[in-house]
Formats: structure tokens, C-alpha cells, sequence
């Protein structure tokens, strides 16, 4: 692709984001911001398929496809800013009410589930949805089967307060009232499309989380292919921390907690920059800076919680972060 | 609109189409090859629905709304002929199969009642998936309720073969043993869209049928303000009759006799032209010419069936059908 000049001059890049949920959401709705103002000419999400609940969950069930939803919200995030692709995503992420048997479905996942069964590939119909919604990116999954989430939880057996119990599937995992010490995927060894692991290798910026720590962010470090990409690539990898603990998965879990699991399941990935709020890190600092160094990066500390105090990140305060960070490395 | 020059030098003109089901897709896969040449440069479909079987039952009884089905079938049949029409249109007709709870449902039902339920408008929902087909042609619904079909049946009744029975319910009433005497809608007075009543008005051309007679041809006659368009409009009404009886609704019944119970149930409504398969009148020609007559109407034979023998309308030669018909009446 032929270079662009971004608004500040600068040659344009490429970003690949990775995650799920809500998480993802928030980071790509950053992201695409740095579309818009050409700082960015490529972006691509790259997102977990190990949902077994809700709609993406009972589609998952009846027909054996990857679980849509955290790929549908990914795709809505991306959306074209005029009426058409609004009025699109709006529909992709409408869910039935109602009592029967539609109820909680959203149509997204539907339309998804359907083009795949039409075109017979994962890739191509994500594309077509896309191509639908005038979307700012592309929307690859994490791999193309469907995965299983199984952890090792602590606290789950009263007879010994430091067994470990294997609780299996995202729904169960991300709710678990004991201590999750480790994640692994079923299968362990996943097929992955070309595409994800070429645009991993090829992006200027791999951005990790944030999201779900264990159900939406880890798994990709998980699959071995995108784990050799993430190590191999010469792009440079943030993580985004949490705005605070997860109630279930990291409930009690501080920041530097958080990069701790991460370097765990993943040592040999080495990071260029921990990206945290500086209003949450709080008497942490010390601790964050020294992980986050452990895993050869930076911290970066800026303002980016949303302004009613929810745990969610701005997308304009994180589409700051995310602009001072990749145009400094130019500058 | 400003008019346009068709092929063959004459002014374009307007055509609606009213019917449901496989008869109105087979009308409109003829109609659109008239907008394609230009002879066309206005085309609408009305369409019944009072379905209450399969896929758009579900949904009625689910949701409350239209039965999407015969709309979905009716804009798929105006699809554009691009990669990007084609694919949108085979997805809105894909449907699932499996043992599932989706068992049976179509993508394109779920996303027209997605889109009811957004917009909360019947004409501009469909109206937005007529433009992600690229659609020939619009697609609009015959009433804003939904509707049901009453049948007085003859021959149901063991002790008194002349005894009415009231059959309720388009599936019912398309698979009765007995024979069909009349039909009536359930509410009698449906609101109606006002596009819907300015297209009929405004037409040049007004098609009915072919199709399910009772179910899908008659009820739009059988709407107080859409009959009353009907008869008012100047607008050449032409009637395209079945290629031969359906097992059900018409068993037993000839030409004349469609065209007779369309008398009936419509005396006032003037035709211009009633157009048949000259090799499937056979031995009724005089009886069918003298009908046609009475409604005021000239019957035109053709050659119009399926090359496979099928008792379907080969949409090339009804295309020709109407394009002799059209433009013959502006040399």
C-alpha cells in the first residue's frame, strides 16, 4: 500500500488489535479515530472465538460454527460514520426481545452465521460484512475452529483452599468465584488464517487488551501460530490495562497482576509499551513500572477512563494515547 | 421522474405488480428484464401478507409483525445482477438447516424484522433492504397489519356436500380438500401504505398474478382501499393467469374459472388484458376469450411455460409477453 501522510505529516501505519468483547470494542472505537485522520492506513482486529454463552453460544451449539458475537461487535465498532453505515451496524447489533424462541438472538450473529454457511469461509464473509458496513478495518477471528477456555482455579475446593480446579468455558471462567492461576485452549493447537498471522507479522503496532484479562485477551497468546507471529513480528506491542479488577476473573487482581499473568503464559514476548490510567494505578506505580520493564517495556501513564466514572475506556482519550504514542516513535 | 427512452425508442413507463410467493417472483424476474432494457423505468411490488406457515408464521407469532417471506422472496427477485446483489440476495434467501432451534428460519426474514424493529417503519425498512440489493424495484407490503385469509369451503362437511365450511389461515386455506367458493381478509380494512395506493394510482401498468390464486392474487382486491386504487387508477390492468390448476386451492378449476372468481370477488375492476399460455387453454379458448370479454378485457396467448415442462413461468418469455404488451400499446 502506498505510504500516506497523516494530519501531522507523518508516514502512515499499520495497527492490529487483538482482544474481544467490550474490550476490543472500546480500543477499535479508538483506533478508528486514526483512521479518520490517516495516521493509521491499516487496521485489523484480530478476535477470540471461544465464546460458549448468549446468542453467539446457542449458535455455537446448534450448528458448530466460531461463536459470532465478539466478531460482530468488533465489526459494528469499525462502521462507516455516514447514515448507511450506521444504520447497518445499528441492525447488526440489534438483539430480539420478546418471550419466544428468538429471543436474545442478535441479528449480527445471525447474518454472520448465515454468510458463512453460504460462502463457506470464515474470512471471506467477515469481509463481506464489512464491505456492508464501509467498515475502517478488517475483522479476522482468532482462529477458525471454535475454541474452549479451560482454566486452573484456586479456591474452588473446600476441603483444600490451594487445589487447583479445572473450570472450563469462557462463561464459566470469566464468572469464577476462585482464583484463576492459568488458562489454556481445547483444542491447544488451532488452525489460524494466513491473514491474521500476516497482518501480526506485517503491523507497525500490535495492541493487546484491553478486556476480559483471562477470557478476551490471553487466549491469543494461547494459539501457538499468532504466539510465534507476536514474537516474530517486528511491530511493536502495547498492552492496554484495565481500568480496574474484573469481578470473576481478576477479581483482587492489581495492575502489575494483570502484566504478571500475561509474561506468565507468555514469556518469551517481549513488549514496547504498558499503557495504564494514571488516575487507577494509584500506590501500584512502582510495582507496574518494575513489570513492565521485566517485560522490556515502557509504562505509559495518561488519562483515559470514561468521564462518568464507568471502568471503560474513552475512545477519544484513548485515541489520544494511542496517536502520541505511535507518531512519537516517528518524530 | 423525468422519462426515459426505452430500446426501442418509446417513452418509459411504470408497472406494478401485485401477488405473493413463487407467482410474484416469476412476474418480477420478467418485470426487472423490462427496467434492465429500459422499457420499464418505474417498477413496484405489492405483496400479500397474510402468510401464516413456516418461517414468516414463526416470526408473526413471535414478533407480531408482517410475515416477512413473500416480501423477502419479491425483493431477492429485483436483486442486482452484480457480485454485490447477487451475494446479499442468496444470503436473504439462505436458510438454516440442522435440528435446531433456527431449523427452517431465513436470514433475510430475520433481518427484515431486525429492521422493523429498528426503524419502526414498514416502507422504510424494506425500502433499505431494496437499496443493499440495489434492488430494479421497490417492494412494499399490501397492508400495515397482519392479515388473514378466510376461505368458504364447499364439500368439507360429510352430511351436506353444498354446506360452506369457514377454513381460516393462508396454509389452511392453500391446502384445503375442499373447493374453494370465496375468500375474505381478517381485519376486512387494513390500513394501507400510502406509497403503495400513489404506485397503483400513478401506474401505467398494473400486473396480477400469477400465483396461488386465492391466497396470494386475490387478497389485494380484497382490501377496501387498495381495490378502490385499483379501480380508479387509469392504469391497464393485465391478470396473468396460472399455467394450470394447484393442487389445493384450485384443483379442478380452468382458465375461466380464475379468471371468473377474480369477477367475482372484484366486479368493478375493469382489465385491459388477460394474458395466458396458448398451450395450456386447450379446449377452453372460446370460454376463456368470452370472460376475458365480460371484464372487459383482451385475452393475448403466448407462449410463456418452462422449457423443463414445469408449471412455472419462464421469466424470458413473460418478459417478452409483457414487453409486446407494453410497448405495443404506445406504437
Amino acid at each position: 500500500m502506498t505510504p500516506v501522510r497523516s494530519s501531522a505529516g507523518l508516514r502512515a501505519q499499520s495497527a492490529v488489535a487483538l482482544g474481544g468483547g467490550h474490550g476490543l470494542h472500546a480500543s477499535l472505537s479508538a483506533l478508528r479515530l486514526l483512521v479518520d485522520d490517516l495516521t493509521l492506513d491499516e487496521l485489523t482486529a484480530i478476535v477470540t472465538v471461544a465464546d460458549n454463552g448468549g446468542s453467539s453460544g446457542r449458535l455455537r451449539g446448534e450448528f458448530g460454527v466460531l461463536p459470532p458475537g465478539d466478531l460482530r461487535m468488533a465489526l459494528a465498532a469499525l462502521c462507516g460514520e455516514d447514515d448507511w453505515g450506521d444504520t447497518w451496524a445499528r441492525l447488526l447489533q440489534h438483539r430480539f426481545a420478546g418471550e419466544g424462541e428468538m429471543r436474545g438472538h442478535v441479528v449480527g450473529n445471525l447474518l454472520i452465521v448465515g454468510l458463512w454457511e453460504l460462502l463457506g469461509d470464515h474470512v471471506d464473509a467477515l469481509d463481506w460484512v464489512g464491505r456492508l458496513l464501509g467498515a475502517k478495518g478488517r475483522v479476522l477471528p482468532m482462529a477458525l475452529t471454535p475454541m474452549d477456555i479451560w482454566a486452573d482455579v484456586r479456591g474452588l475446593d473446600p476441603t483444600d483452599p490451594e487445589a487447583l480446579t479445572v473450570v472450563r468455558g469462557q462463561v464459566e471462567v470469566a464468572t469464577t468465584e476462585g482464583v484463576i492461576a492459568s488458562v489454556r485452549l481445547e483444542p491447544p493447537d488451532p488452525p489460524v488464517s494466513p491473514a491474521a498471522l500476516a497482518a501480526v507479522e506485517e503491523a507497525d503496532w500490535v495492541v493487546l487488551g484491553p478486556g476480559s484479562w483471562f477470557s478476551s485477551v490471553l487466549p491469543h497468546l494461547l494459539v501457538p501460530a499468532l504466539r510465534e507471529a507476536l514474537v516474530r513480528t517486528t511491530g511493536r506491542v502495547v498492552v492496554v490495562l484495565n481500568l480496574e479488577e474484573q469481578e470473576g476473573e481478576t477479581g483482587g487482581f492489581g495492575a502489575a497482576d494483570h502484566l504478571a499473568v500475561l509474561a506468565e503464559h507468555a514469556p518469551e514476548l517481549r513488549l514496547h509499551t504498558v499503557l495504564a490510567d494514571e488516575r487507577r494505578v494509584g500506590g501500584e506505580l512502582a510495582e507496574l513500572r518494575e513489570q513492565a520493564a521485566a517485560c522490556g517495556a515502557a509504562l505509559v501513564l495518561a488519562d483515559l477512563g470514561a468521564d462518568d466514572g464507568s471502568p471503560r475506556h474513552d475512545p477519544h482519550k484513548l485515541a489520544a494515547a494511542y496517536a502520541t504514542l505511535f507518531e512519537g516513535d516517528h518524530a
